[in-house]
């Protein structure tokens, strides 16, 4: 108890929606006898909250609860700072800023369950062929006919990136009878998939797969991973679906095995650039589906959860959870 | 050996596909020793193929393999028959005809996988917006916006039947982070279904789910059950699929709630009449999809599997699986 009651965290709030989050984290602080300190005293004060960098106090913030691209404009004043919680999973603009010496936790354990519905919805309408059926309903004239359908059942699935969110999928896949492949940076098995392949194998990986997912983080090593030899090792029925990070994949490979039939369609959730330049190819492409960056969008409920099991553990003395390596950048 | 060897299948096959089906067997067949009779003859002989009723000797007929719409014409000529393997799951031709002097089997064991994608596939592409996606994409200038999306994880599934087919949705619901509750004439308890309610507490039923799908055969008592009590008390956000029999939804009730924005869409396979009549309004709703009684067809490999694991069943004198009852009507 006295060392709860001593251990007072003073939190700024720096987020698009930090009211939002504001509220979420009041809300389930007066709900939670943990956070109450020695002396009835809330043992987690709201003492900034903004959504605009210009509005903080950077020198003055010693727990951070923020958006990284918004935090990486004041990090290097931020010298009082001991922990910030990301309200991203991925968090290269941080992890690209020369600050280091403070602890960078991420936001996960809660993107599985929707990066799972997010996949499965796009793989199933290209396996049920939706489209043509729609077509078939909303034409000048209704026409009762059975569109090409190739289902799911025995088909591989492969993912590149088997993190916590990959591996949300493997049970889903598994349950419509799929195999599952993968593709990580160690090649180490994975619970549930039947292979598991390196960069260097990234063509028999492809080969090994049905349709491909790519759910790796924006590292340094990863950029421009899925490229030709990619691209080309794909097979005429084969989805791809990128819900990683834009600069993974080489957009002209892409476009180019697309345009030739090598595969046969993307759907798209991230990109270099975010939002999609609005001339850009992939938007205007009939093979393409283009998601705006939404496969598995966190809600300010979902922030204040994994805030709270960390600053638990914060005010506790233990070490926290999901924390990144500045080192190894993931 | 012996039993084998003096039981040979003199089969008649009447089906739209019966080409496709008899070269199915015939490969299967080939491939197989336990078709193979006492002096190295096949024990299962293909003696009337044909895909039109008025192309069969009905009276020379002693096992069939048959669409029971076909077989249906014939039925009361063939006084031969000893068992007729059906080629659909559901046999409402047959069981209301009054010939019952033999065995009827369905096809079953087969349906499920193709059901469990047909059906996620639509409640996926309702749970992300898959649509809304799409025509930010396709309108005159592209969108970079997120459409509202509703998880499935968290919501109940309702299934009405909970036969192999149905029972065939629950692992992967569960693996969605579904719950599950069904409808069925019973009401047993069923593994995986958190409660199953009778035809008598279907607005409860309906009550206690996000979406519901209905896979109920066409029997007596499931005429109209989906009728005025069920549609009223869906949700706003709720989808409702009918891959079982049409027979079992009041049309106009169904149209009633829909246009009063009682429920948020319709997925409809079946119908009363086949194929769905140009003029009819399912095919002119936008919030009607039409699927055109395509959720779960068999392929000819499918059947001729069922088909030969009876027939093994037969020769050796064994009862045979996925029997109907022609008093029960299932």
């Amino acid at each position: 108890m006295i060392a709860r009651g001593s251990t007072t965290i003073e939190l700024t709030i720096l987020s698009d929606e930090a009211n939002e989050i504001a509220d979420a984290l009041r809300q389930k602080i007066a709900n939670h006898s943990a956070f109450t300190g020695f002396e009835g005293q809330p043992t987690i004060e709201l003492v900034q909250v903004a959504s605009r960098p210009e509005d903080i106090n950077a020198e003055s913030v010693t727990v951070m609860l923020a958006d990284p691209d918004l935090a990486s404009v004041i990090i290097s004043r931020c010298s009082s700072l001991t922990w910030c919680q990301s309200t991203w999973a991925g968090n290269a603009p941080l992890l690209n800023s020369n600050k280091t010496d403070y602890i960078l936790t991420g936001l996960k354990g809660i993107f599985g369950k929707l990066m799972r519905e997010y996949v499965f919805a796009y793989l199933l309408s290209h396996a049920r062929n939706v489209k043509a059926f729609e077509r078939n309903q909303r034409g000048s004239q209704p026409k009762w006919e059975a569109a090409k359908r190739l289902p799911l059942h025995g088909q591989t699935l492969g993912i590149v990136g088997l993190g916590s969110i990959g591996q949300a999928l493997i049970p889903v896949a598994h349950a419509f009878g799929m195999n599952v492949v993968g593709l990580t940076r160690s090649g180490k098995e994975v619970e549930g998939a039947k292979a598991v392949f390196t960069p260097d194998n990234i063509s028999t990986f492809a080969d090994a797969s049905d349709h491909v997912v790519n759910l790796m983080p924006d590292t340094p090593s990863t950029q421009n991973m899925l490229s030709y030899d990619f691209f080309n090792a794909l097979k005429p029925h084969s989805l791809f679906l990128n819900a990683g990070r834009g600069s993974a994949v080489n957009d002209d490979a892409l476009l180019q095995a697309l345009n030739g039939g090598v595969f046969a369609h993307a759907v798209l959730d991230v990109f270099r650039q975010e939002p999609l330049d609005k001339a850009h190819p992939f938007w205007h492409h009939p093979n393409i589906s283009v998601t705006a960056h939404t496969a598995a969008e966190s809600q300010p409920s979902d922030v204040a959860d994994v805030f709270l099991e960390n600053a638990l553990r914060y005010i506790n003395g233990e070490s926290l959870i999901y924390q990144f390596d500045f080192k190894k950048g993931y």
